[in-house]
């Protein structure tokens, strides 16, 4: 049992919302991930909810209503704004006031007198469109799964898969923060230039379609340029976590990448799950940093994470599913392709950040980290195609007698995500869903 | 003289402001840049102006005393905002029309009855503090001066200088918008790590830090995500040209880059100049694109500017220049490191820009495009110490005797910008100024 855990965490606390004591729903009451919303089908300005069993407590009315009386008058103001950011940028402190409040408004037994007040806070996730938590400044890729690293670099450099500065440091990338979408929104399949014979390229849709499965992290008060943040201090700046889909055209990266990195073949979209987790609600799932190998190197200083090797890793496991458009017809269910846990990273979410703002680089209230693609040590913990098919060398085989090499259009590729430990209720991410369309 | 100059660009014109007739002045009333003010030390809200001469005129001013009558009400409240995100949103057009209304509002002669009330809008340079332009959503840093990727790839790989890429696709990543920073704000010399012997790295200042001398591009309307820009279209997108200095840590970016491109070698901090010149102001200082050698492939068809041959290049001279501490205590004017030209580009500012939304990558209002270093043919047309020094090998000798391989704290990077041609007033883009600081 560690330190983080408190009575928000109770196993034994049940909901009054009926929906959410059921042991497969993701946002059982010691969840409580923040999302924005509007009601689906009207121009309504998006409101702050939580998400609970199957519906949505609209912070913005529990506020009206007086429900959040004695919080902070910030607090109040952040809980009605139309996006997460006012509430990213209060730090961890209020975070765990609201989710206090919230779980003990959500809470099943003693009969209270806002009973009512609560009721008319709630609506049902169905009649609900889910938006983007708050506009991303930056978006930051990694690439902190080893296994990912090496099962890319031995397709290019079966000799040598891993770059000598792997071990040393967190590699990461700017990525394009505007095609940053909710989940559910159509991925158009893009168009680039594509290598053909002789290195002469041809502009054509894409023929290597991907998906890579990640986690995301949504950066709290964040820093002022110049200032870095120590790594005691990392977790303090760390909103939320969510599922991220960076969608990737192999041929157009493949052509391009040399010497700046990935462009056009990612910027097309990157797709996130709508509902955010807290690292307080992830608490109970804390464990122990990546155990790198006997005669690795031990991590700078500025990134020796003192809680790494109590806490610094988070179990979550983490799975990618297609159904395609055959699939659906024929009403299979989505196919599992790979499941992987984000504890598996060589990094931990805290040295990632403190690398990212330790050259003075500001981190601000919604910038978003992405952790890489999330592969095991198994063969079926491989998070995008380019690994499992092996560049499409080995094509899997569909329910139906379909193959895939790469996406065809009308394949939905879904995320979930979801934390465990005896003694414990389970928690959900939610899921990351997008449909190729041509 | 080609179709795209009118009234606006008359040599012959003069403005009320006498500065603004100075022949050395780099905004004479030909010129008319846009950027966001306020009155230095206060915490008044910024406003929208335009440079004449040695002041600033004020067009929420403007508007509020009927100075803008008569123009779209869209227009004169895009006018009256705290940055220029709405104007960029409104097309060229819309710009078009507000430079012949300022033109006309600025110019000497017809004793006109408003003539105390554009006096009464008009603040000086001396008493205003720049602010940035717009809030960056996204900052994409190309790679489009083929000398420059000529000179940088020969240091690490003599004999085969330019990938096989290069020429046939706009080589760029995605750049960090958040510490994307004003003209004038000092410089921290960023922390990172670095390769010492046996890839071992050691966490220390940066000890090659460089700048880069760079040309913005500031993005108009845009697109929405999933559809293209036609290169016919792409002008239309392009709001204004300012400086950039994409300063770099060589040691720290060459130990990351490899394999997703340059990271904390660049995002602890990019500076801008504040004042963003038009296309259109730019129109008589068009010139053909850049001549490709014989042999060298054909744009493909979506990159290819039939506007190209004409005019698809600028004639924008661009220098960089340096003053140190020492410089300064002995009353040393800066020192000129380099001179290149725009036009050396491979790639025009619609390619650049066409390719960056082929694959239905969004592009918004407020985002930023730059050129990367612009060198060019000759040896004192390279736009960053990394080629000039080769790499440190050639020291530079400053006035008074110092050497410098990279920047040292206490020198102030110096960037100026301007346009001339025969039977034409020279316009300038400003200066972007940036000083190290440990």
């Amino acid at each position: 049992m560690n330190s983080l855990i408190n009575e928000t965490h109770d196993p034994d606390l049940k909901s009054l919302i009926e929906a959410a004591n059921d042991p497969e729903s993701d946002f059982p009451i010691q969840n409580l991930p923040l999302g924005v919303f509007k009601p689906r089908g009207t121009e309504s300005p998006p409101h702050v909810g939580v998400a609970i069993g199957d519906l949505i407590l609209d912070l913005a009315l529990c506020g009206n209503g007086g429900l959040l009386d004695g919080l902070s008058s910030q607090l109040i103001s952040a809980c009605a704004a139309d996006s997460l950011k006012a509430l990213m940028s209060l730090g961890p402190e209020s975070w765990s006031s609201l989710r206090r409040r919230v779980s003990g408004l959500l809470r099943a037994g003693d009969e209270r007198s806002h009973r009512g007040r609560i009721h008319a806070s709630l609506v049902p996730m169905s009649e609900a469109e889910m938006m983007m938590p708050a506009v991303i400044g930056d978006y930051t890729d990694f690439y902190a799964s080893i296994y990912h690293a090496q099962n890319v670099g031995s397709l290019f450099r079966p000799d040598n898969p891993l770059l000598p500065n792997y071990k040393h440091v967190p590699i990461g990338y700017h990525g394009r923060a505007s095609s940053i979408v909710i989940s559910g929104t159509p991925v158009r399949r893009p168009c680039g230039q594509i290598e053909g014979a002789d290195s002469v390229p041809e502009f054509s849709p894409t023929r290597m379609l991907d998906y890579e499965l990640e986690v995301g992290f949504f950066i709290g008060p964040g820093n002022s340029l110049g200032v870095p943040i120590a790594i005691s201090d990392a977790e303090a700046h760390l909103f939320g976590l969510c599922l991220v889909n960076d969608w990737s055209a192999r041929d157009i990266q493949k052509w391009e990448y040399q010497p700046l990195g990935p462009f056009l073949g990612k910027s097309f979209a990157t797709t996130i799950s709508p509902w955010i987790v807290s690292v307080e609600a992830l608490a109970p799932y804390r464990v122990p940093a990546f155990a790198r190998s006997p005669g690795d190197p031990t991590p700078l200083p500025y990134l020796k994470d003192e809680q790494g090797p109590v806490r610094g890793g988070i179990d979550l496991r983490v799975e990618a599913l297609l159904i395609s458009q055959q699939m659906r017809s024929q009403r299979c269910r989505p196919m599992l392709l790979s499941r992987g846990n984000l504890r598996d990273l060589y990094w931990t979410p805290s040295q990632l950040l403190t690398h990212h703002a330790s050259n003075g680089c500001n981190l601000r209230p919604g910038d978003l980290l992405a952790s890489g693609t999330i592969s095991g040590a198994s063969e079926d913990a491989r998070g995008c195609l380019l690994e499992l098919t092996r560049r499409g060398a080995r094509p899997l085989e569909l329910p139906g007698g379909e193959t895939r090499r790469f996406l065809e259009n009308g394949d939905e590729v879904i995320f979930r995500a979801f934390a465990e430990r005896e003694g414990f209720v389970r928690i959900g991410l939610g899921e990351c869903r997008g449909m190729v369309i041509g």
